[in-house]
């Protein structure tokens, strides 16, 4: 598949959206080179956004996470994530109760400030339910799945309360060959199993994009026409940043094969605007 | 299933987002007293607004619908069909060439004035696609059902360009028992044929609700915490609504059975916060 | 992906299960050569049979198709469709009482002579369902889709009757370059629109391998071990043949292409033990 | 739903297959009882099996689990489950190799004196998969999920082997109140993560009802006309049954409540040919 080198297309925006995992970095640490990238978006007056399926660790960590590696440009405030909008899901829709979780203490940050009593699965007991008033799905980690992700299936049986996805990946890579399944994977079980609908959020879903998009028009305005969404995945970002309405470009530097993506496209019909082979901008003349 | 009044639910709440068949209308007309509701609302200052899965008609013409019905305050600027997100779409993603429809000539009103060629399916030649850059499933009517979409299923094995849905239900209402399959439900099938993923507008996606509110917001400040949904159908209006962020309100005069209603809420697990035997506001003292 | 010679893989063997399309012909008539292969077979007392997922036309006409290009050996005792699939259920369980049809009337031949009455969807009655008792789905041609698969919507949501689908193919070649949708994707959307679950016959399910199965061990005994699938399609040859616990063997003669075959297989799991260029045997030394 | 009375229902038929759970016994051992129904069949030559979704157990086990309850009658040699047809796959398509599985040892049971190598997934090597021919899930216990899930996903991405599924079941009973995840949800979420096609074994597929079928076949004539499948689960027993040609009769002594069995034979079109509220033949006049 014929490529187009990424600073050729960034140039046309005001704004990029960047998908984190496979464009920003990998199991390995920052995509080498991709520090130049945000340099020259800076230099450039190109504004940027993180816009990620995670819900395990809070816009902080995940901004400190890059600031550690190097980039300080990425702060709290460019962190778009999909906990994020579960949070905005339990302030506008649950607004009392117990909220019982799946996930480590830390992803539960997400849903902690919102004067909402908070408890484990684990500690959540069955036979006191009344005061529950939604469950949320936060992180494949930090519980046992057997015994919990069972105790889940049967408080929803006794209970009919609406069940929160802050996650819809289905796996998330842990080293360079290893995939662990996501919170998103072990939810589409339960929901498959119980037969009930779930309410998910993560791209391809338009609402993390409107969530970025909103913040932007708080302090300017902006046309969809001028922000580029980049991502390694077809059916996620992709996907998504085109029913939003924005203009996309795949990079093949994770998820998406460069010997794949010319079949991919034509089989997935999930069509980005722009391939590149990654989102790296090197200061020097040709990287590779 | 316990229901509560309308009126008594309706005022804590500054707008009404209305689904349109089975909440304002049905297949024999009005539903009786549905004057009342947006009389009522006029006078205690609750705006309104009609979210419709439909295509095959633009909003002056749906809104001209009510209105010959007597139902003046139902101008188009109040309605928000998914046929305009279609629309929308191309006007951000598909800037130029040729672009094929199924549907009638009435329905392909939403993709006129936006500078693009339109041609009917059956008019497009398949062995000249070279402007062809997008498809546009409109409506169920106005094409011939085998000859057609075999033809678009050939045309999209030839071309790898973006189908476009602008309606996702599978079937509508024709008399008081009859159904139709919607072009939803044909779209759903040439999408599983084919193995591609289209780009599909309509409730429960976000997307529709966002366009409602950003037209809101155009003109004033709201919160969501003031905006309410009403809808007879769990799957579309009441999910949609929940997952938006605003309340919800689930009424038994089209869809939902009063007799599976409690029945249906438990085991899709779709709560809506008030249940109403109907969207039903009368001036009489009480109507049954 | 690296294929064997066909003749070395069929020597193994004491009987051959043919799939029809892409192995034994295809749009053009037989596949070049193919009659080497049924001569070879005979010469070499291996027995055949053709295993084809079609409803359209009998046993004695798909034998005849044959036979006019001049392999006269397969004869209608040789040929199992999935129309006698369909046929075998009727017998066994709707013993009397009329059957509604969506196909052509040399479709319906399949259900004729079992001392039921027969009727088109087009001439069924709508409000005459007393005697209905069954709904068979038998090819794509021989109606009007959009009033018939309407009507029968229809009809499914006034009497509920088990549906019967004698062909789960979605969709069939019909010249090189067309495809034309296949009952079974008709079927598949009437499913899921109405929420109802047909009872569907042809590969991959096991039915089709078992009633040839029977008809082998009706004049002798079989191990499975002695029998071979040869088809060109992963999901329904290879999958059925596999579960039955037969040997398989893909050829890359029609719908799995040379350049995809080793990505397919990769990507499904669904692992033949053999694959072919094709399943011709040629009397000359090499054949191309 | 007006229901049949057993009795009269079975004396139709020389042979019945019995689904286990919900039907012969449920979370407190058997259904009160039913031990009248195997004297009755006994003494009136009324033949029966029990087929069951169940790979934790041998049938030597299972037979055991009904003697020490006091059925002397159900032996070893009257006991289909899933589990066997797993056996059955490997016996005729795995004839060499490691095969890895999932699940407790007691469920291995299967799968050995096949004269293959076997391992549990928590003692496969990732590292040293040459010899590794098939993996099989055969129990929802003995390994840990989160670990040896991912592991096996893991495993399934670097070698392209055959994945059995011993029991197509979601979930299954523990007590009156709770349920449990069965290996088949496991599996379906392991596939729906990997995109592969696995082979599966269980009710509602025809293998089963074959199986049974050839056994009593073995000893003598008998027309399918002459079984009845009994079973307290639409989806699995009577679409099943139905399919493979049979009488069903749905009891409503476990899945399926009373109140619920019209609704769900509409809504499914999964349609029994009697309804029974249990399988229960009481000696006394009237048990109720």
């Amino acid at each position: 598949m014929k490529t187009r080198d990424f600073k050729s297309v960034v140039n046309k925006y005001d704004v990029v959206f960047f998908d984190a995992y496979g464009v920003l970095k990998n199991y390995n640490g920052l995509i080498p080179g991709i520090e130049g990238t945000i340099r020259y978006m800076l230099e450039n007056d190109i504004d940027f956004y993180v816009l990620t399926n995670d819900a395990s660790r809070s816009p902080d960590e995940l901004a400190a996470s890059y600031q550690v590696l190097g980039i300080k440009e990425i702060t709290a405030d460019k962190v778009i994530s999909s906990g994020m909008l579960a949070r905005e899901y339990l302030r506008y829709k649950v607004k009392k109760g117990t909220v019982t979780y799946l996930g480590t203490s830390k992803s539960a940050h997400y849903i902690e400030t919102l004067g909402l009593d908070i408890v484990s699965i684990r500690e959540t007991d069955l036979d006191d339910l009344e005061d529950l008033s939604a469950i949320v799905l936060l992180d494949d980690e930090g519980f046992d799945w057997k015994r919990d992700v069972n105790k889940l299936l049967n408080l929803l049986r006794r209970k009919n309360v609406p069940v929160i996805v802050a996650n819809t990946d289905y796996s998330y890579p842990v080293t360079d060959e290893e995939v662990a399944i996501a919170i998103g994977g072990l939810s589409d079980m339960i929901e498959m199993i119980i037969g009930k609908r779930f309410i998910k959020f993560g791209k391809p879903d338009s609402q993390m994009f409107m969530f970025a998009y909103e913040r932007i028009l708080a302090s300017r305005k902006l046309s969809k026409d001028k922000i580029l969404m980049v991502g390694d995945t077809l059916k996620t970002d992709i996907l998504g940043g085109n029913k939003f309405g924005i203009d996309t470009a795949l990079v093949l530097s994770g998820n998406t094969l460069p010997e794949q993506a010319g079949f991919l496209v034509r089989s997935t019909g999930i069509i980005p605007n722009y391939v590149c082979e990654d989102a790296v901008i090197s200061s020097r003349a040709s990287k590779r």
